[in-house]
């Protein structure tokens, strides 16, 4: 399993603001970006709290890259994957639509109620962890189900949970020219936090590119 | 005035852990990059946070820079500068140190017999504002004391706060290959935070640089 961390964020490490109001943090050069990594990836994975803050589709948005991804026998959208140990996700979440199928990974706290209402709505339930989403028995499930690389796309608590569980494989972040601040805005790594330097996740930088009025950071974890 | 802020940070704009212990984010170049600009500056600039947190010396550590300074009749250390409201800081704190003279920036809330400690350490105490210092008001003073530049090298509070005052005219930031995360840890910009995105400061990408393993990022405000 191949999993990539793709995300926008100020010069701060913001991805939006203390109300965690959707920002635009970079340009449609980055979005394009962004949608051609969404294209190329069999599920895109967000965290409950970025699923609620935003509601979003999570599709692929160029109709030629969708064309492409059904030349190659695949479907036309990527996979949707939550991260939602309670299965707070509401049944007329956008991430829900018929584009394509949704996988929504809760723990064995989740509501049984809850996992029957999302499973009538199209998603299938991924059961793994007692209190919080097991994320490695979550994902290797996610495997037993084809899907061999995911794109993640926050929010900041997933991502903390996917370095600390030593998941990531790659990372890019757009760096937007702007500063949001804020000591409750979330950022693109939240959670607990690492707090021994030996334990920080060691990152190599393979790419610096400008795009928009910003730069595109890459690197290989 | 000129001021520019200079900072290190992690890819996900944390300046340290939740616990704020200090963690080397730059390498030995980045280092060296910050020498310098202290060494150019009139005055280097830290928040009270930072000072009890790190307790730095803030001086010039190349002997020959000092030199230079020297020669162009200049005091072989930049001055330093804390903003801090409620004058906590110790009278046996390294900034105050004999190597270069020492400002404290604080507000009418400080208690006169704090001040009095700081100036028989040798301090400057320069008040402005009510309850918290009013940067304007106490650039100004800094400024009729002969500081047309000034380095800020954090922490987030004060960053924000002269952010939201308009003060800052460049930031440069190196960017460590390293995740630090923690929804509580310091970061670049903290304080209240942004939420209009008309009221973002809008930044200028003027240069872009690979450093030791990281990288510069530089804009004009």
């Amino acid at each position: 399993m191949h999993v990539h961390v793709n995300a926008a964020e100020s010069v701060d490490g913001k991805l939006s603001t203390r109300e965690r109001e959707q920002v635009a943090i970079s340009g449609p050069e980055d979005f394009d970006r962004m949608d051609a990594l969404r294209a190329e990836a069999d599920g895109v994975v967000v965290g409950v709290g970025t699923e609620l803050a935003d509601d979003p589709s999570l599709t692929v948005t160029d109709a030629e890259r969708r064309e492409q991804r059904e030349a190659e026998g695949r479907p036309p959208n990527p996979a949707r994957v939550v991260a939602d140990s309670r299965a707070r996700t509401p049944t007329d979440a956008e991430i829900l639509g018929d584009e394509a199928v949704t996988y929504v990974l809760v723990s064995e706290r989740a509501v049984k109620g809850d996992i029957e209402a999302l499973e009538n709505a199209g998603a299938t339930v991924i059961v793994a962890g007692e209190d919080r989403v097991d994320l490695p028995g979550a994902f290797e499930q996610l495997e037993a189900h084809g899907l061999d690389s995911l794109m993640v796309e926050g929010g900041g608590e997933l991502v903390f949970s996917l370095f600390d569980a030593g998941l990531v494989d790659r990372l890019t972040v757009y760096v937007g020219s702007t500063v949001i601040g804020g000591r409750e805005a979330p950022t693109l790594v939240d959670g607990e936090g690492f707090t021994d330097p030996d334990s920080f996740p060691e990152l190599s930088l393979t790419g610096v590119e400008r795009m928009d009025d910003g730069v595109v950071l890459s690197y290989d974890v």
